[in-house]
């Protein structure tokens, strides 16, 4: 008879700031505080009948969403109110966080009914193979980021990452006196094979954290398939380090992109069996051992101003998070915490899958708009891109050896990219050079290149374009491209 | 002539974390985003008709609160609706943030509308000397405390602080590998001769930071003064080291205390000058060379859920904190910020004053039960206590050397405070141990006795108790000091 699967101990990564982090004396107290024998006269709360706020409002859609996401309500069907009362006696939905709980002091995890939704969301989304996995609540993954550096790395520390990756992701690393091991990354993600080379000619200690973007990567736009993510578990599991999957895009997977899709062209909306099958794996469902460790948010699901993210791990590792957001962020906002419970608590896991598989329609008609355009105007003589899958990008790649002010500008492909970006602006069009988000390897000499060509790359979104911008811009970026190639 | 005052060029105060941080490359092309002329495919930000947010009401209270800000309104001339719309075309008051802004990603300083308020509120509360003084959104002075040590120190650092402090930010310093060395304190804060004497024989260079809570200290209640502050700012600029204040509690300074007053014996209700003459003057008010930073928030005067708070110090200074929320929590909640700048704005400068005369009348009246049954019931011929003129806590000080079983329990008056602790939770009371906010000397080998008396202390709150418990929790306190004390 086997056991259920517990995660593994790692807390040899932790760093000498977590390691030290200890449990407030204060809340040695507080089991006490709640005690109907005991007045407490020690925790320092203001009272809530001070809280200016007497109810809160919210007017939302009401799920299936059958008309899609971006539209106003033309019916009380479609319409909800979500309305949190302040006091427990007075909500109106079971799992509502009453405003006199959700605006005073709590427990950094995050109030029971939000986290309890998130719980049931995870389970159904990913399944974890492990049994002690638990959630914190963040502040946003880019605040999730940094909280990892700090529970894992000391200054002077190596970590490994994609060899092109967001450059705020990138910033957080070196602010915290870390540097990145870039690993061979291309449009499909990671390539696992080369990392492995890298890993088994590794000298010295291995680094502890890999942190990747392996859905709709921000640059590359690029999804891991699910049989690299195994790839790239195992060689964590024989490694020994911790995979961090930053993934804000993970619900921005699309549908199969083919030339002059319209809306009409969509398959029918599925049943969310369906939907959660077509789903690529995350590593936290490939995880058996703890070495995951999921940085989940709302930014790019529900709207980034509500600054509430979650991350998923092993109890162990999530108990240090805990700790030091007990000293820094505390939690997230009430308001926040409020609001999206009283929102996602109305629509059910049901409904919130119904918004997930709207939203994936929307971001497929929008790439298809995109990658359109780049088709029909960028020159694929010198440019190559896939079609993006899943995220918020799109990514060209294109011969900077073959450009004509090539040796003029020092055989440096950053130098004919900005020369592209900074003429692109002036004719009216706005795409991020690549070496923007490359990730030099600061212990080699030099980048390796590829069949002696160099490439350079621009970055595209879709995401907050509206179609006929985004065929415009697309257009004069082509034409662009055509009259600096001289085509 | 003489030109503006302007601050002093603290930079060689930096940490070497805050030095290396760099702006985003990807902020160069920030300012082309709004260009009419040109087509972004830049911003990797999710489309504002995507937020499932069509507009978001609370329901407050309307200035100026003459019955009270515990209250239900009972007319339309007391309730006050704030209605926040989604697009700026809809919004109802001009200073709203609409919600298409407020739930985008925005700048990590915080929105205008609500920056431009708390900017104004400094100006009247504090005005500061120095002309170049700027704001940065925190979430919270917890987390603006940790972005502080952030900021100044690394691992391995030495600190000031209060020789009692509020734990939970002693164990925020000692995450961050940094020790405190304790600076002499009594019940009125911080003893600015001794201070200065401990500067005068410092060894090694002088910390670069004190960390002061001087208003309603968290654990004494103790509020500074104005001329030990001022004393202690002049030791600042002549020892060159930044003053932290960290002041949650600043507007819950009382009225006078006199025994058995009840609302009735309140003073009349002041003008805002009169209001804002009686407040304690700031460190901020007090610095002209630009080394006051200071941590306020909203936690204790509207919510602690709204998890939003600011940093005022200089440009120079207030920039890296920028630089570092911009990758780790980038801003307050959009919720937050949206909901607190539309009551504020309706409010207006002048109905926030009038919310805070009443909050301000609340906590008199709470800390007069307090006092009166401290005075009631607790033996004063082994306590010691003054009454507090701002913040949340009293503070209780005892003779431990005359307990019974002082020698017993190893003359170490630690454990005598726990055997009362204990004994009081099993008689249904609960009085927070004063040696949990103990900043012992990690440098010297054993904390000076004061005239051979060996003190403890009991920290207890008035804050978030009604008054029939207040005087029920300290009958049994004081019953319970008497029985120990065999009196």
């Amino acid at each position: 008879m086997t056991g259920p699967i517990l995660a593994k101990d790692l807390s040899h990564h932790l760093s000498e700031e977590a390691k030290s982090r200890q449990a407030s004396t204060l809340k040695l107290a507080f089991k006490h505080f709640s005690d109907p024998r005991i007045v407490s006269l020690g925790g320092g709360l203001p009272l809530p009948d001070l809280f200016p706020f007497n109810s809160l409002k919210v007017e939302t859609l009401n799920p299936p969403f059958s008309r899609g996401i971006d539209v106003f309500p033309e019916s009380s069907d479609e319409a909800l109110e979500v309305v949190v009362a302040k006091s427990r006696a007075q909500i109106e939905h079971d799992h509502d966080i009453p405003l006199e709980t959700a605006l005073q002091y709590g427990s950094s995890a995050g109030n029971t009914q939000i986290v309890e939704f998130l719980r049931e969301h995870t389970r159904i989304i990913h399944s974890p193979k492990y049994q002690d996995w638990d959630i914190v609540m963040s502040v946003g993954n880019t605040q999730a980021w940094d909280s990892t550096l700090r529970t894992f790395t000391t200054r002077g520390d190596v970590i490994f990452a994609e060899q092109f990756t967001f450059s705020s992701a990138a910033e957080t690393v070196h602010a915290n006196g870390v540097k990145i091991f870039p690993v061979p990354t291309d449009l499909e993600g990671i390539d696992a094979e080369a990392f492995a080379e890298i890993l088994a000619n590794w000298e010295g200690p291995i680094p502890k954290l890999l942190y990747t973007i392996p859905t709709g990567q921000n640059p590359t736009g690029g999804t891991m398939p699910a049989e690299r993510r195994k790839k790239v578990y195992d060689l964590a599991c024989k490694y020994d380090f911790i995979i961090v999957e930053d993934e804000p895009y993970y619900f921005l997977q699309m549908h199969e992109y083919k030339f002059g899709a319209t809306a009409a062209d969509l398959p029918p909306v599925p049943s969310h069996d369906e939907f959660l099958k077509s789903l690529v794996p995350s590593y936290l469902s490939l995880d058996t051992e703890g070495r995951v460790l999921r940085l989940d948010s709302f930014s790019k699901v529900l709207a980034p101003g509500s600054r509430l993210g979650w991350i998923v791990g092993q109890e162990r590792l999530i108990e240090r998070f805990l700790r030091q957001h007990e000293v820094t962020i505390q939690v997230a906002s009430g308001f926040s915490q409020a609001i999206l419970n009283g929102m996602l608590h109305r629509w059910g896991q049901e409904g919130y899958l119904d918004w997930l598989i709207q939203l994936r329609r929307n971001y497929t008609l929008k790439r298809n708009v995109a990658l359109d355009a780049v088709k029909k105007y960028v020159p694929s003589e010198v440019a190559d891109w896939i079609a993006p899958s899943a995220g918020m990008f799109f990514w060209i790649q294109l011969d900077a050896s073959k450009h004509p002010d090539y040796e003029k500008l020092g055989r440096d492909p950053a130098a004919v990219e900005m020369q592209i970006y900074e003429r692109g602006i002036e004719d009216g069009v706005l795409m991020i050079p690549g070496h923007w988000f490359v990730i030099e390897d600061e212990r080699a000499a030099k980048p390796p290149s590829r069949e002696g060509r160099q490439f350079m790359y621009f970055r595209g979104t879709f995401a907050s374009v509206k179609p006929e911008a985004l065929d415009k811009g697309l257009n004069i970026f082509g034409d662009l491209i055509k009259k600096e190639y001289q085509l």
